[in-house]
C-alpha cells in the first residue's frame, strides 16, 4: 500500500472516555481524510511502533485539532500504548474476508472449522465492528449452531487465548450456567474443595446479562484482577483461587463476544457452551462440575432443555478432553437473599461463617456441587461426597481456607452497604406462590448492579412464605438517588414480580 | 421521573462529525453522571424544547468542557435543532420493551403484527442502538420471515411514514431488486411513461450495498432531494419525477434499517420486499413493475428464487392493494458500460439521446419495462407496449420529457469525470466467458463509488467479446489517489473478475 506523507499524524490527548470503543479524531479538512477518501465513521487501521488497532473515525470540524494532529479516545491511547506527542500512521482497513462466512451463517449455512478459526481470530484482533459482532452473535443464536459448529467454535476460542499448564494431573473446576439470581456457590465450593486437598484454580466471569457475575461478587471480598503468575502463586500456596478470567485473557474473543451479548441481553446455548468450555480448557482443567438450574424464569426453562444442554456439554467436553459432571438443580426462585455483588457476598459469608441466619438453600446447593466434585475426581467414593463437604464447611475448615485464599489474592474486606433503600411491601395477605427471577434481576440491574457493587435486591419472601399486607417482600438497594428512582419507576409499570395466592 | 437540578446542561459546540451517530459529551465528574449512575457508552435521552433524541454518552476526562456544560456531535445538534448555549435536559432511557420481541425472533419465534408495529415504531424514534438494529436485521435475514411476517413488517413500515395521496386513480411505478451493476433503467422508463401520459411520481433509494443507487445516479444529472410539495409540483407539471425517497420520509424506519444493512453488506428478501412495497404504498402507487435480474453473481441467483420472490411480491402487494407485474430478466453481466453514479449517468444519456454508441442492453431492458407498465395500466393492449415505448424513445419525446423533468427538479447538468484512472488489461488472448458482478461492484466501491460520484468502473468487455492480450477489459475511475491505490491493491489479491476462455 502506498504511504503518503500526510498519513502520519501527531497525537493530542483530548480526554474522551468512550468505554471500549476505539475512536480516532482527525480534522475533516486534513490531508489524510481528503487523499484517502475517509469519511466520518470510516473504520481505519492506526499504527504506533509495534502496535496496530482498528478505530472508528470521528471528524473534527472545529479548531479542536490543528493540521497534522489527531486524537484518540482514552481506551485507544491505552491499547496502542501511545502518549501525547506520539506519531501514528493511518491506513485503510482491508475488507474483512471472514465476514463473508458470517453472512453465509446469517443465511443458514453450516460453517467449517476453518471458517470459525478465521472469524474468531479476526474478532480477537479487533477487526469486527460492534455491528458485525452483533450480526455474528445473532446468526449463532437459537438452534442455529450444530454440535459440530459448537465444537469448531470452542476449539477456535481455545486457539486464540492463553492456555494454563499445571503439574498436577487432576485439576478441578466448576461452573453454573447462571440465570438464577443469587446463585453464588463458587466462593463456598472453592474453599471446600481446596480444604479437601483438590487443586482448583477457579477463574470466573463478570456479569453478562445478570445483576452480578461470580467475579463481581468475589471482588467485593477480595481482589480478582490477578495476573497468571499471581494465580500460580495463590494456587501453589492454597490449592485454589477465585480470580477474574478476563484479566488473564484465557479467551480474548469471548470477552469481546460477551460485551456485545451484554448489550443485546442475550446468551445463546451454542455460544455459552463454547464460552464455558473454551475457558475451562484454557484454564487447564480436567474435571468440571456444571450446575444447570431449571425454572420457568431461569435461563433454562425445562428439564428437557437441561438434558439437551448436559448432552452438548459432555459431547464437546469429550472432544476437547474434559470430564464433565452435571447437576440439574431447582431454579424456581433466587438462591439466598441477596441479588447484586455486595448483597450476595453477605450471603456467602453467612454460609462460610455458619451463622444461624445463613440461607440454607445456598448452603445445600454448594454442598451438592462440592460433593459431586470430590466424587468425580475420586477423592471420596460415590455417595460419600456430601458428608465430607459438610464436615469441611461446618468445622470452619472451609472458612479458614477462604480467608487464606483472600489473603493470598491481596486481602479480605467486608462488603459495603448501599446508601439509598426502598422496601417493597405486600399489597394483600397471602402465600408466595411464584417468583419471577428475570424481573427481579432486571430490577436489581436498574438499581445499579453490578456496576455499583452495593446495589441490588434483598429478597426475603421465598416460595411458600405467608405474608401479611404491608410486610416487606424485598428491599431495593442503590448507590445513587437517580438509579433508585429509576428502579421504582419500573415497578410502577410492572409490579408482577412476586405472586401471592390466598393462604 | 424525578428531575434533579444537575440534569440540565448548557450546550457547547465542539465540532465533532460522527456521521449519523448521536453522541453527547459530558464531564466524567459531572453532577449528572454521578447522581444518575451514567457511564461511558450509556444511552440516554436528551431533551431540548419539543425535541427528544437518544444519544450515546462519551465522558470527558479533561477540561474540554466546564462543569454544567455538555456538547453534541454535529448530527445531534441538527436533529435536536439546538445551538451553542441551548439548555438540554438529560434522562435515563427506559428499557426498550419491543426488543424482547427481537430476542424472541433471534430464537426463531414467529412475531405478531403488533410486535412488528412496536419494533418499527421504536426504530423510527431512534430508540434502537446500532447493535440492536444489527440483531434485528440478522434475525430477519435468510428464510427467517414467514409470508405473514413480511406482510406485518410491510404494514408497520407504511404506518410509520408519510403517505402521499394523488387525485389520479392510476399511479404507475417501477422497481429493480438490484444486484446488477449498471442496471439504471429508471431515468429512461420514467420519461417514456410520462411522455405516454402516465402519472409516475418515482422515488428511488440511494445505494444499500451497491456502488450506485438509482438516486445516486440521477443526482449526477439533476437534484433529487425534493420535498413532498416540490414532488407534487414536478409531477403536476410533467406527469413524472425522479426523486430521492429518503428526503420525503416515506419510510423512515427503512432508511435506518438500510444504513445498518449497508454496514453489514446484506440485503435479505423479507426485508427487501417490505422495504420496496412499503415505499411504493407510501408513494401512493397503484401499479408497479418489478425487474428481477437473475444470474450466478446477481442478487437473485436462480430462476426458482426469482419465481418465489415474484410470488411474495404479488402476495404482499395483494394484501396492501398494489397491482404488481414482474419481469424476470438476464443478470449474467453488468448492464451498459458504467458502474458508479456518473459513469452510469453517461450510459443513460447515451440511450436517451439515441447516440449510435448507446448500450443496447440498457436500451432494450428499459423498453421492456416501459412496455410492461404501459400494458399493465391499460394504456396500450397487451403485446403493443414495446412498439409504443420504442417510438417514444427514438422520436426524442422521452429525451424532451427527461429534460423537462430535470428542469422542474432544479436543472439539468452533465456528469463529471474522475481525475484518477487505471486500465485493467487482458493477460492473454481469449473470449469473455464469465463476468463476476459482485467483484466488479466491490471494486467500484473500493474506488470510491457511490460516495465519490465520478468513481467506479468503465466496463468494455461484455460476454462473448474476443480480446487480445493487453487489450483493456475495464478502467477504474477514482477521485482520490488513496482510493485508486486501494482498489488496485484489491486486484493484486483477487484478479478473477473476468474469465477468458480460448477463442
Amino acid at each position: 500500500m502506498a504511504v503518503h506523507k500526510g498519513n502520519i499524524l501527531k497525537l493530542r490527548r483530548l480526554g474522551i472516555d468512550t468505554n471500549l470503543e476505539n475512536i480516532i479524531f482527525m480534522r475533516a479538512d486534513s490531508q489524510v481524510s481528503r487523499s484517502e477518501g475517509f469519511t466520518a465513521n470510516t473504520r481505519v487501521l492506526v499504527h504506533h511502533l509495534n502496535h496496530t488497532m482498528v478505530a472508528t473515525l470521528n471528524l473534527v470540524t472545529s479548531n479542536l485539532l490543528l493540521e497534522g494532529e489527531a486524537a484518540l479516545s482514552d481506551a485507544a491511547f491505552n491499547l496502542l500504548q501511545a502518549r501525547e506527542g506520539s506519531l501514528v500512521w493511518i491506513t485503510h482497513l482491508k475488507p474483512i474476508a471472514s465476514f463473508s462466512d458470517v453472512r453465509a451463517k446469517m443465511f443458514g449455512k453450516k460453517l467449517t472449522e476453518q471458517a470459525f478459526r478465521h472469524i474468531i481470530s479476526d474478532i480477537t484482533h479487533g477487526y469486527y465492528s460492534k455491528i458485525e459482532m452483533a450480526a455474528f452473535i445473532t446468526a449463532c443464536t437459537g438452534d442455529n449452531l450444530s454440535l459440530d459448529e459448537i465444537i469448531y467454535l470452542t476449539k477456535a476460542m481455545i486457539a486464540t487465548g492463553t492456555r494454563l499448564k499445571w503439574k498436577a494431573p487432576v485439576i478441578a473446576d466448576k461452573h453454573s450456567v447462571g440465570g438464577l439470581p443469587g446463585n453464588r456457590t463458587t466462593p463456598i465450593v472453592v474453599p471446600i474443595a481446596a480444604a479437601a486437598g483438590l487443586i482448583i484454580p477457579k477463574v470466573s466471569s463478570r456479569a453478562i446479562t445478570s445483576p452480578a457475575g461470580t467475579a463481581d461478587t468475589i471482588e467485593v471480598l477480595t481482589p480478582v484482577n490477578l495476573s497468571i503468575s499471581r494465580i500460580r502463586d495463590v494456587v501453589q500456596k492454597e490449592g485454589g483461587c477465585m480470580a477474574w478470567g478476563g484479566a488473564v485473557h484465557l479467551s480474548p474473543a469471548d470477552d469481546i463476544i460477551i460485551s456485545v451479548e451484554k448489550a443485546l441481553d442475550v446468551d445463546s446455548s451454542g455460544q455459552m457452551i463454547a464460552s464455558v468450555l473454551s475457558k475451562k480448557a484454557a484454564a487447564g482443567s480436567t474435571h468440571v462440575v456444571i450446575d444447570i438450574p431449571v425454572g420457568e424464569t431461569a435461563k433454562v426453562r425445562t428439564t428437557e432443555d437441561a438434558l439437551k444442554l448436559e448432552y452438548y456439554f459432555k459431547a464437546v467436553g469429550n472432544v476437547i478432553g474434559l470430564s464433565i459432571e452435571v447437576l440439574v438443580s431447582d431454579g424456581a426462585q433466587p438462591v439466598g437473599r441477596g441479588i447484586g455483588p455486595a448483597l450476595e457476598a453477605r450471603d456467602v459469608l453467612a454460609v462460610l461463617r455458619n451463622q444461624p441466619d445463613a440461607p440454607s438453600d445456598l448452603k445445600n446447593r454448594s454442598l451438592k456441587l462440592a460433593a459431586l466434585l470430590l466424587e468425580s475426581v475420586g477423592k471420596v467414593p460415590r455417595g460419600a461426597g456430601e458428608e465430607k463437604a459438610r464436615q469441611l464447611l461446618e468445622s470452619g475448615a472451609a472458612l479458614d481456607k477462604f480467608y487464606r485464599i483472600c489473603q493470598a489474592q491481596g486481602g479480605f474486606r467486608e462488603p459495603t452497604e448501599a446508601l439509598y433503600r426502598h422496601p417493597v411491601v405486600a399489597t394483600k395477605d397471602g402465600v408466595v406462590s411464584r417468583v419471577n427471577n428475570r424481573k427481579l434481576a432486571k430490577l436489581a440491574k436498574l438499581a445499579g448492579a453490578p456496576k455499583s457493587p452495593a446495589a441490588g435486591i434483598h429478597f426475603v419472601a421465598p416460595l411458600g412464605t405467608h405474608v401479611r399486607k404491608g410486610q416487606t417482600l424485598f428491599t431495593i438497594h442503590s448507590e445513587s438517588r437517580g438509579e433508585l428512582a429509576y428502579s421504582i419507576d419500573f415497578l410502577k409499570t410492572d409490579n408482577n414480580l412476586i405472586q401471592l395466592d390466598p393462604a
